[in-house]
This record gives structure tokens, sequence and C-alpha cells, in this order.
């Protein structure tokens, strides 16, 4: 059944530093964009990247909206700040002013945005993996945005992920019909620097969990419940 | 509001290289797992990969159970072939025999599964983010396993995502209470190669899509509409 050269080249150790100093120098960007626009086969090839992620069944039901019209820009930064100012009113008075104080987007100054759109509904994979799990069509989008952000690291492009939106409001914005999900909404441009941690971190917003605590060996950790609101 | 070092060391043409080959040659491993286990630091490793994922609001509402207990992947198999058994029905006669024939999970020779769970209520993070898009929650997760499973490809580790589970079995099996999700379960261990292709090409299920089909600019893709069955 399974045809195919197998490829037994293993990575070498510089390989493999690369791959982990991606990961861990990957950030969620909202400044520092340069106007500079990406060129088309950089773009193209950050695309290919998250066209390679996995897919339930192979149903690769990633669909990408390249979005460079600066018109469209300024529509979903209106969605953005609609949103951002009625999220506002959800914290007590001292994280109010942590809140407004923190930069969420980079809309009008990232060259370009992408909209990562899922059709839950596609035809492909004729429904293999999905009878128990139909969510799994989402998740595969997801793992074709986090391709594509370890790629644009490595070329030194930021993206960041806003989702301070109103879906309903993004999907007029781009003619996204009904029965196709926006999964993510992106900003993605050159950038100058990564910062060496988040910026929600450096804020004062949030604190990093240590692993040991995230960890637990072949049963659920009832720890897990005292982190919880449920 | 900004603090820290910035980082503005760029990745060099082979670091960029080793970045892209990890996400080439990362396969959905169903088979050849080899029976020894991960060493714990490569183990923690692969898992500090996924904690150093993007999360909505820095929630980190990421949980790892290991599992290593045989008795324990003897029932998420058992767990596998009642879901799989409803499943083949779903298929006309001839899609039924290529089905049959795949080798849809390697849950019996893998030496360790990580189940993904995923806290939705966790406090952390403050909500941010996450009030116009609370899914932003369980993506953050799946983020975190597409790390890991980079990672793991670079260390000549396999990966399997098997999604025919009944997630209400599989809460059952690991004393996963309710208000928390199983996102994903994987099958994880050294494996001597990778295939050039997924197996779900390879064996004919599916092809996969040229990328210039799935892009459009600056508005949805009516064409996008001819490959749903919405």
């Amino acid at each position: 059944m399974v045809q195919g050269l197998v490829m037994n080249k293993g990575f070498s150790e510089a390989e493999r530093k690369a791959v982990y100093r991606a990961i861990r120098e990957r950030r969620d960007v909202r400044r520092g964009f340069l106007p500079d626009p990406l060129p088309d086969d950089l773009l193209q090839r950050l695309l290919a990247c998250a066209h390679q992620a996995p897919s339930v069944g192979l149903m690769q039901p990633w669909r990408f909206i390249v979005v460079r019209d600066r018109q469209i820009h300024r529509s979903v930064h209106e969605i953005f700040r609609e949103a951002n100012a009625e999220a506002v009113g959800d914290f007590d008075d001292a994280r109010q002013a942590l809140y407004t104080g923190l930069k969420l987007e980079g809309l009008l100054e990232a060259p370009q945005h992408i909209c990562v759109v899922c059709d839950e509904n596609a035809r492909q994979g004729h429904g293999l993996g999905r009878k128990t799990m139909p969510e799994t069509a989402l998740y595969s989008a997801v793992c074709a945005i986090q391709n594509l952000w370890l790629a644009a690291r490595a070329e030194g492009v930021g993206v960041g992920w806003v989702s301070i939106l109103h879906p309903e409001k993004l999907r007029a914005a781009l003619n996204i019909p009904s029965g196709f999900v926006t999964v993510a909404y992106l900003c993605i441009g050159y950038v100058n620097d990564f910062l060496p941690s988040p910026e929600l971190e450096n804020a004062g917003w949030e604190t990093r969990t240590p692993l040991a605590e995230l960890v637990s060996f072949d049963r659920f950790d009832d720890r897990w419940r005292t982190r919880s609101k449920a």
C-alpha cells in the first residue's frame, strides 16, 4: 500500500538548532512592521509552508486571502477598534489601565494581511478522521498558520495574529460566505527586530508558567483544576 | 511599556533551509515506531517547544498528558477500533476497500502517547483576545502541537495525530473532567525513516491541491465554493 523511497538522512546538530531557534524566537508581532511589501516569491514560499501542514484526511481545508488593499486594512482596523472598545469594559480598573496601554495589533503598519479561512465542508479528504472529531478541519488550518509563522521568523518577517475582531464583520469586509470559517487574521511584514520575550510578558499582563506544571503522566493532573474558572 | 533587548541577528541561509526542511519533511507517522522510549530530556525538550507556542493573551491553555502505561495504550486502541469500525460505513464500496487498507494509527507500536488538553476556562490571559473569538484558546493548543511536531521531525522522532476516537471515551480513559477539551491524541516515538510524501497521497486517498488554487487577493475567491459541499 505504501510506496516511495524513504528519507534516512537525519538532521545535523546545526539543523536541529535552527529549528529550535525559530520556535524559541518566534514572536507575535504588533509593532515595527516596515512599509516594504513582501516580495511575491517570499510570500509564496511562506504560503507553501502553510500548505505543507498536516491536515485531517489530507483535506487541505485552508484558504488564504492576502490583503494588500489599504482600504480594507482601514476597514479591518475599524472592526478591531470597535471590538477593542467593547473588551476594555471587561476588566477591573487596574487591569483596564494596563490593557489600554497595550499595543495589540499592527493593522495599519503591516503592508499586507492574511486572512486564513477554513472550508469545513471541503470535499477533499472524504471525511476521513472527522466523524468523531470534526473540529480537526479547523485545527488543520491552525497547523498551517504555525508553519507559516515559523518560516516567517526564519526570514526576518513578523507575524501578528489579531483576534479582537467580530468574525461577522470580517466576513463582510472580505466577502466570505457562510459555511467558511474565519480562523485567523494575520498582520505580516518585514521587521528589523524581534523581542526576546512576548510583549504581554514584558508589559506585566501575564507570566509564563513553568513547563513542569503543565505536564502529567498517564492521567489528568487534578492540580490543573486550580488554574481554571470552570 | 516594552522592555528588553532586541535580537537583530538574522537567520543564516543554512538556518533558513533547516526550518524549511523540517516543515517539508514532517509527516503524520502511523507505522515504523521503534520500541525504545524517548529519553526524558528529549521528551522535555519537545514539550518545551510546544510550550513556546503563541497563545491568546499569553493564556498557555495547553496541558500535556504523557501516556506510557501500556494498559492505557490498549484501551485507547480499543476506542480507535470502535470509532474506525463505525467510520467504514460512511464510504461507498470502492472507497471502503481503500479505507480498510489504510493504516491510520500506531497506538500499539508507539512507546508513548501524548494527549493534548485545552483548558478553555484557564484564568491566565485574563480573557484578552477571546471576547469575540473564544476559539483562539483551542487554536493556541494546536499551535503548540505543530511546534512539537516540527521539533520532533528534526530529532528523528515521528508523531501521528489520531482523531478517529470518541472524545468522551478518551476523556474517561484519562480521567479528564468536563470543562477541559481533548484537542489531540498523538503517538510519538523514534522512527528510522520518514516517507517523502504523505501516506494518504501514496495510497491514492487524496491528492495535493496546487497552492495557487488556495490563495486569493483582497477578497474571498468564489471558485472556492466549488470545492465545498456547503
